[in-house]
């Protein structure tokens, strides 16, 4: 039966993604999968996480399965300011910290607060596809800024400040960001953070990926060098712990933060008190930095077979860069190549990817693709970038025009 | 230091409550509380769910803690689809069924999915308050239907379908409504339905309550007299498991369903994966509808000490009805008399409630009170009541201009 119901009128812009479509078949167990964004499950602390949550249940059983407060478990977010105060050189209370389900409610939340329709957010080329399906139920324009691996090029993000009209917002992954692993320098982030005083602009700085560091020392974040409140800053755990929990928080300014609890509030009341308390008994027991160590050392292996895969058996003409962190490889073919059509090519010989093109939010880039490398084990990696480049091999020695 | 951030238009009709803030005194413990929509604590199973929480993690866990689809977690969708075809006599599977953060954000993406600004919702009167909140978000107008004690007057809903422009959406809490604890009859609930489809209008039938009943038989869910595919229901498992989870279901045609999918994974990605496969786990080992039992056993004593103590303690002038089912008793004071001011009186006496006038969503009625009975025991139920009556004889003493 057809219902004849009438929608918002935002749902013109919000459409099933055919790549998700074409990805479904990723859940096949012999597929090697590039495509999502997933930790590695096998190196989740399983045997403490199950002595927590029976602890949690046994001491705080009444409290942690009752509603609670919108903003979050106070000693969670005690811990999550302190975690913020050590890395990042801020002063921050709970008083600052929103818990979120996942960062993704926090870019939802996001939009609701800032924006109207025909409102401008400025973000990355390419940016975050799930910040764009996210903004985009609020119908904002995005205008992508010039970037380039150092970050946004502020002679052009100048340019747009100054002349395009009602920019609300400039969205930035700065550590290793999804979708091509690129880390700021602490000059374009300082550049970032004149130019949104210069202008009066909200900056949201998503940073999910800012734990997992391979190399070198921390840039500071763009939360860092604020001095005018400026800067939201969205963090989570499903990187670091696990993301079945759901967990994210928004950091920002007092005055900022009681607004998206107003709208949390509105929207599911608060995130799971049980595994906010979860959570919390766990950073009490444990250390989590440490678990973070054997993450990156795990990841970083798995990097480098990707690249060195890449090396070895990727056509001259296509371009990779190496990330210094976070979950994914960024790869650039020919420009004649479509990522779209190699994927369908690709999924027969059981290799699942992202093709770029959904992450440049105005289109265009088609022969890009993202890679990620947390998931797979290293004998699959090498694998499967093989199969990759027989594809692409096949693909360039067809020639443009039968693709 | 004081931000100059630009917010959208919709925050200009988002305000803190200061009701909210007038109860956050509640969170002491010798205070009486009737002002939340709290279960009892007492009831959860903590033994059981203890060692179900652990048994997810020893036997799944590396699924449970992962990332999964937006849907949910496809058994308990099942569960839930065959749950509501014994209970209503519909015919419902998993893809009938979106997983969602407590019905709360069932009401958020119902009004992300409809609502465009200036849209209207029709409602009772009074109606659920954080569905006026929820839908606030996307500005609607609302406008309010003429209720008794069988439900929506369908006269008064006939002639608003005629003549007021732009109805998207009629909100309806038929059993044991929040805040009236109100039950609709059979024959309300069919000329709802005849008229949303005359009309061509979307039903949202919220059903937190409905199997809290303490006596006489169910009536038919506005979802089982749907012929149409119009209705979309939300369902919880915070009254009858646990809210700390924060599960809750939308229900409806796929069609409208895969709608509210694409919004889910904007909005959060999914619901915490390990929450459902808990909820799952327990209801694969344990029979939810015999702990409800349990839940209505007590609930219905403690409604029964209220009401008769309201009978005892209140002056004549005071209305009152005797719930059948849910959390909810409503008062109905003299019309001269202001809860909100009776509020802040009855907190020094430490016994808190919700002024009715905040469920009124075009305001007025300030002379109604919201009374939940779940949460507090008897003893406590008989003193808080025994305190208000004291406080209203004494506003009542004292006269209208002293309010």
């Amino acid at each position: 039966m057809t219902t004849s119901l009438r929608y918002a009128t935002r749902m013109a812009s919000i459409k099933a993604s055919d790549i998700r479509e074409l990805l479904k078949v990723t859940e096949q167990p012999e597929m090697i999968s590039f495509a999502g964004g997933l930790p590695a499950p096998e190196l989740f602390p399983l045997q403490r996480i199950e002595k927590i949550a029976a602890r949690v249940i046994r001491e705080q059983g009444m409290q942690a399965l009752q509603y609670s407060t919108t903003e979050g478990y106070t000693p969670l977010r005690e811990k999550i300011a302190r975690r913020m105060n050590g890395k990042f050189g801020v002063s921050m209370t709970a008083a600052n910290i929103l818990i979120t389900g996942g960062s993704q409610q926090g870019l939802d939340l996001t939009g609701k607060l800032f924006l109207d329709e025909g409102d401008v957010v400025l973000c990355e080329s390419p940016t975050y596809l799930g910040a764009i399906q996210a903004f985009t139920t609020y119908r904002p324009k995005f205008v992508e800024v010039q970037t380039d691996e150092f970050g946004m090029d502020p002679d052009h993000l100048r340019k747009l400040l100054q002349t395009v009209p009602k920019i609300k917002l400039i969205y930035v992954v700065p550590d290793f960001q999804n979708p091509t692993g690129r880390c700021w320098s602490l000059e374009r982030r300082e550049q970032l953070v004149r130019l949104a005083d210069e202008f009066g602009v909200a900056v949201v700085e998503d940073h999910p990926y800012g734990d997992l560091r391979f190399e070198s020392d921390p840039v500071p974040t763009v939360l860092s060098l604020d001095r005018e409140g400026r800067v939201i800053h969205l963090g989570t755990f499903s990187k670091t712990f696990c993301p079945g929990y759901r967990i994210g928080w928004v950091a920002g300014e007092q005055e900022v933060i009681t607004k998206y609890v107003l709208l949390k509030q509105a929207t599911d009341l608060q995130t799971s008190t049980v595994v906010q308390r979860e959570l919390d008994l766990y950073l009490n027991e444990y250390d989590l930095d440490k678990d973070i160590e054997g993450i990156v050392d795990v990841y970083r292996k798995r990097r480098d077979v990707m690249i060195e895969t890449l090396r070895e058996e990727m056509p001259e003409e296509v371009r990779f860069s190496k990330p210094a962190g976070g979950l994914f490889a960024w790869v650039q073919l020919p420009d004649h190549l479509n990522a779209r059509d190699l994927l369908e090519r690709s999924l027969k010989q059981m290799v699942a990817f992202v093709p770029g093109g959904s992450c440049f939010p105005n289109g265009g880039h088609e022969n890009t693709m993202r890679l990620n490398f947390s998931n797979m084990d290293e004998a699959r990696i090498r694998e499967g970038v093989r199969r990759l480049g027989q594809v692409i091999r096949e693909a360039l020695a067809v020639g443009a025009g039968r693709l």
